[in-house]
């Protein structure tokens, strides 16, 4: 593209570095916005510069958040005895849509994996335990282990149970099970197993 | 997104306005983006600002180009007397590609659309028209015609070949046939139909 345009290139390169984000799509992308509104264009712009300018990590949960701590660590309403543990921002986004849990956060910002060269350091395992081991007005009760079912998150949970067991906090994790609305011979037989060990009275 | 952070949920909005981006994958993007360097984001929103502040449109061909006429028109290598017709600005960079064509080009940003309420008024034929038609130290001996062969195409073609004829012009559309390095067992009915009816001597 630079043939007849160096700025039409650039803009391509820079898109094609997006992930999932091929030199074709990038083009396309490009020329779209080549077609919209220079106010348009000039918003999103804005935004994604916003993202690194204005975005903060909440010092209490490390959510990403526009004000610290964020609004669920400041709010009164939400009960700070109880944290639920997860690997990524969009996890809270996804709890909270359901608006049943009203307890806090912890972000881990990922999960052990060896392959990846991803240890307990470099996730926020030390800061949670901080969380858990500081003298605090309102002293946590309950964490609750919401990470993916996968051999990472499952390493990450049994990690994180072993490193809070000192402390006497009660550790939980949410149940594994047959998803609302499906079918039981869509199933898969390890979520079937797990469904079967955590059955319920009815 | 907006639970924790309006400045990441202004992003993802903006993200999610991409063609072929939904909001999951405008989330992952801004997420993705969040954990880049602040010089990588910022090079990013650059050069998508720069679309709309530095491109111009070439006042010959209306190739998108950072000057005025653009570096093709305004090459003394490119002979002026060959006009080739393209629907979009990336059709100009796939034919410098192939590196034959050595005449110049003209873009009509679109081709007659009826079905997407676009008449021949809304694309650059009577810009052509005018090319064709000005005095000039050189006259346009050629006009190729390398719209895409689908029904937009082809109506677009026949329209411009209309309007042409009175110029006394001469007007070649490119060569519709089997591509290289296929099978002719791949090959639709409606190709192999053109390549028999556009047969050359051997």
């Amino acid at each position: 593209m630079q043939i007849t345009s160096e700025t039409l290139e650039r803009a391509v390169e820079q898109l094609a570095r997006l992930p999932g984000v091929g030199r074709k799509s990038a083009q396309r992308l490009a020329m779209h916005l080549l077609k919209q509104e220079k106010e348009q264009v000039q918003a999103l712009a804005q935004s994604l510069s916003d993202l690194k300018e204005k975005i903060l990590y909440c010092s209490v949960c490390y959510a990403v958040t526009d004000q610290d701590p964020c609004p669920i660590c400041s709010s009164a309403k939400r009960r700070k005895n109880v944290i639920c543990v997860v690997e990524d921002i969009r996890d809270v986004y996804v709890i909270e849509k359901t608006n049943e849990f009203r307890g806090t956060y912890h972000v881990l910002g990922g999960v052990i994996s060896p392959l990846d060269d991803i240890g307990p350091d470099d996730i926020r395992i030390k800061e949670l335990v901080r969380r858990i081991s500081e003298e605090k007005e309102e002293k946590v009760d309950e964490v609750i282990l919401a990470l993916n079912p996968d051999a990472e998150g499952e390493a990450t949970s049994f990690y994180i149970n072993k490193m809070l067991k000192p402390f006497g906090v009660s550790i939980t994790r949410i149940a594994h099970g047959i998803p609302m609305g499906t079918e039981l011979e869509f199933i898969d037989e390890a979520t079937l197993s797990k469904a079967f060990a955590g059955r319920n009275a009815f």
